[in-house]
């Protein structure tokens, strides 16, 4: 069992926003795993999915019941083994986690930052991690890794910072947004501002938002899942009844599920948050400042290994494909694989035993060419 | 240009429910186009989908800006041409168009039924038409046709009134809802009701819950259509700048597009009619009372039309091959076909050349047999 203790950095100068302002001061929560080395070259990026956080491996205290959400895949002798590289995970910007956020107080009112808190870019949240990392004193990461939020950062790393990155691990990700994905994300901010709660994002001091972050939560989901693993896991099975009542206490399975999960979510997670980091999805397009992906990924770093998941229709395998090619096209070290997974989306959560072989060994291989 | 006006035919001894109720007295509003031939063998009873209603075909007034919502398909010379046959469409049980619903007033009370309407099946909403089919003298329709909650209607249709239908016509439709699709309406659902507004149906006599039933119908247009199509008429565009403004007033196109259809749908739209038809869908499994698909097609209707559209997610392909399977294995006489369109589960309502080929020609066949 590994203990963790996270840590905080307070960067006062802050960065410059891909809005042109500045934003200042910002804190980072993060925590590491394993030792750096002499030579400071095993350093490893873990950059967390939307709801994550800088907690990817092992426990708080002896009494912690449950291990960071990457615990499978992180530690002594595990994909990213802890034996061999200096694992590092933040709390991105705009979280609720440690990370400075809508939720944090403004320094200049004493209050919540709430809605005055700016609009922020994926290149935002990888700007705030170059200024952690190099406060750890890191000139190069072997890797910056990520699924799904946190493989479009690794993307961001790699196209924005190519010579501070040996390599970037994109797993069930995506290139940009797409119209559908944009959809999913503007359906779950409505169902936060429409509830009387949110109240334009100022319920710090009150009643938060709860019944709108959960059936945000609860769309969210179904996205994460796949028609065939619900099929699976609750087809048409009733909650409580053995036949129908023809009432409305009437609950299938799966929508106790979704309740549950929403109901769950809302105790951890800031609804203002929610809106930032899907803003910040939705803006999300590697190919904008440089014209095309090829040329984006041209100027970027030199090796890639991306995984997609068959049953993931949230960024399906066809766009990892795409930025594959691209990689190629440029001439970069680009190892792709699609797994074949029931689980949809949260395949990178679950199937840590395909893609952790195939990460195990990329970085070994990266790490010998370093 | 057809000029049609919407007829009511009232069943004051109503029906026996699925649940065992008996729920009187219902009204139904109901549209015809052509003519009822000498031996009334020319009848095809049109089934609508979710938001559907009576006016399928045709015009009000001269002055009307829109046709019924299939008036691509209904029409002298057209697939389901009313040169030859006697073109039939209800509004269901539990609408809001004109049939009894939720929002209809309960005669026992004088104020609208709201939640003491009874919960219903889409079995319940067939018997009802079966009661419209007997009162226009018709002993047995030449087909029942719909897409989606239409064709899970006709499905109904083919196994409880076998003696009554030559065949049914199945448009990207399912024999049951899968654990998704509940999910899905669970949301929906949960939209609604999280809308104070909503306060537990009772919101006739002042503000409806417009934001709820606009979110559930912004999740629903998402669902309706592909991520393909959406790229293609959206993809990232934003609305109304041409540049990001880091700010909330950037709206992305497709947002913009789910905006509009929710807010839209609120003006022909009953909440609680939202909330009784998806609650029906859920109930939906034609094997159910019968063990088995086989078993259910084996006792039913003889010849069948199945049609899937292959960007159809909400109800995919393979969901339409297993219950023609099914049929085959029956020894139905079953056609099938998966159609390549790009337009989602909406295709039945956009894809009218190639499907209105089949059911044409699948309708003269019928005709020809019957």
């Amino acid at each position: 069992m590994i203990l963790v203790t996270p840590n905080d950095a307070v960067f006062d100068d802050g960065i410059e926003l891909d809005s042109g302002k500045r934003f200042a001061p910002i804190s980072v929560r993060y925590e590491t795993y394993g030792t750096l080395d002499w030579s400071g070259s095993n350093a490893v990026l873990i950059v967390h999915a939307f709801s994550g956080d800088a907690h990817a491996a092992g426990y708080h205290t002896v009494e912690d019941r449950y291990p960071g959400w990457w615990n499978e895949m992180i530690g002594p002798g595990k994909p990213f083994d802890t034996n061999r590289y200096f694992v590092i995970c933040s709390n991105v910007l705009g979280g609720c986690q440690g990370t400075t956020g809508p939720g944090s107080i403004d320094p200049a009112t004493g209050a919540p930052y709430a809605l005055t808190f700016p609009v922020i870019t994926i290149n935002d949240m990888v700007k705030v991690q170059k200024r952690l990392i190099d406060y750890l004193g890191i000139n190069r990461l072997l890797a910056v890794a990520g699924g799904s939020m946190g493989g479009m950062q690794a993307l961001e790393w790699a196209v924005s910072y190519p010579e501070s990155i040996a390599s970037a691990i994109v797993l069930a990700s995506t290139s940009r947004l797409t119209a559908q994905g944009i959809a999913f994300d503007a359906v779950g901010r409505n169902a936060i501002t429409s509830d009387p709660r949110w109240n334009h994002g100022n319920y710090y001091d009150g009643e938060s938002p709860a019944r709108g972050l959960a059936i945000a939560r609860m769309l969210g989901h179904i996205t994460y899942l796949s028609d065939e693993s619900m099929g699976e896991k609750f087809g048409r099975k009733l909650q409580e009844r053995a036949a129908y009542g023809f009432d409305f206490a009437d609950q299938f399975a799966v929508e106790s599920y979704l309740e549950y999960q929403g109901g769950k979510f809302v105790d951890r997670f800031d609804a203002n948050s929610y809106i930032y980091l899907t803003k910040a999805m939705d803006y999300f397009d590697i190919s904008e400042r440089f014209g095309t992906l090829e040329a984006a990924f041209a100027q970027g770093a030199d090796r890639y290994l991306v995984i997609s998941f068959s049953s993931d229709w949230l960024y399906p395998p066809y766009q990892s494909k795409e930025m594959v090619f691209a990689m190629m096209k440029a001439g970069k070290d680009a190892s792709y694989a699609e797994l074949t997974s029931p689980f949809g989306h949260d395949s990178f959560l679950l199937e840590t035993e395909q893609q952790g072989r195939m990460i195990e060994s990329f970085l070994e291989t990266t790490y010998a060419k370093a």
